[in-house]
């Protein structure tokens, strides 16, 4: 099972997963975020990625407000590599992974499948708690006493493990590690405030980043330390 | 935050929770499960339990299949008291209540709520693995891990807890315990196999209990136990 966002770090996560020879069964969630583009994306990274098979959950998170990606609030623009990491921002979505992780863990259970592979990030992780090793080692150990797949592992090989395998990288170090595995970046989406391009002549039709946001500044930011060329379409330059 | 199922035990908890000066703000879901009557029986309970709030989150989990409370597979009937402890039953949701508590604990985020309240039960717990107190305790860690409001918890008092108020009580004990505190158990629904009855009297309209399904099993074993008259009506007796 992997989350995948269609974002830099899940394309990754995708490719790395393909790479140890798994057969990826790829979720996106559908949450009211304002930048359902990515789910655009997702599907094409499900698709040239390799993926057995991909689908969406409708999660209605909208209902609890309190984040700028899912409510009428201002995504913050401009902020410094500083500022990110210095406090939980305004587009930190209540418990989202937690909540993400558990429905992957259903569909874990249900699919006889003992390994979830996440892309959370706690170098460039822009202040999100629930990206960090305490929590994937706290839902690790949350799953294997959760479901039926975890209490009836009879030997450790067997228990759900939860794979993060970004989660000591920059983001840079995870742009070579993509471009080294043949990831098209030009597919994925970061943006959270997603600015109509009017040629609809990208891969992401109308749409083109706003090259402002924290994702787009930290993914930006990747790019130029990987030495790598962004094939990402930047409105503000 | 209360998980309100419209069962027995939840509508104890919430009487609990109150009891103990709580405001409670009380959760329920619409997962596409077969008794779906549950939701207006936890409407009914969260009114006359004095909750604050009441609210449905939807959430389509038969997109997963594999239990008897979502899929088109048949609720296992008539089994005995030793068989309903030994197994993991077909009624079982893949990581339901991991999902259902990812989902309160967004909310009571939102809410700048502490508390969570939770009706798992593990005497009578019908062999779920995500109804037993170290699924409960490994849940309130990583509660404290996933969340801004955990995270920055200054004091130990501070930290977010999940409350299990029933963890150690027989079915029995509940009864009396939520006798005790005014609890209507007319208004509550346990079946997992609601029967057409016809009439339309009941306090559920037209639907009455089964009387043969693990979960009505256990209910009228435990009004008979405790000595309480059940409200409920059966349609196998």
């Amino acid at each position: 099972m992997v989350l995948l966002s269609g974002g830099l770090d899940s394309a990754t996560v995708l490719a790395l997963a393909r790479e140890q020879g798994f057969a990826c069964h790829c979720l996106s969630f559908d949450y009211g975020q304002r930048h359902r583009v990515e789910l655009a994306a997702a599907e094409l990274v499900a698709r040239a990625g390799g993926a057995s098979s991909w689908r969406t959950a409708m999660l209605d998170l909208r209902a609890f407000g309190g984040s700028a990606l899912t409510a009428e609030l201002a995504v913050p623009k401009d902020r410094s590599h500083e500022a990110m990491g210095a406090d939980i921002p305004l587009t930190y979505v209540p418990a989202r992974n937690t909540i993400f992780l558990a429905f992957a863990l259903g569909l874990a259970e249900v699919n006889q499948s003992r390994a979830l592979f996440f892309g959370a990030n706690a170098v460039d992780y822009s202040g999100y708690p629930d990206c960090r090793p305490a929590f994937v080692a706290a839902f690790e150990e949350l799953a294997n006493l959760a479901t039926k797949l975890g209490v009836t592992a009879a030997t450790p090989a067997e228990r759900i493990r939860v794979h993060a395998p970004l989660i000591g990288l920059s983001k840079a170090q995870i742009v070579r590690e993509g471009t080294r595995l043949g990831v098209d970046y030009a597919l994925t989406w970061s943006c959270y405030d997603p600015v109509p391009a009017g040629d609809g002549q990208g891969r992401h039709g109308p749409w083109a980043a706003c090259g402002r946001c924290d994702s787009c500044a930290l993914r930006r930011r990747g790019f130029v330390e990987a030495g790598v060329p962004d094939p990402t379409r930047y409105v503000a330059r």
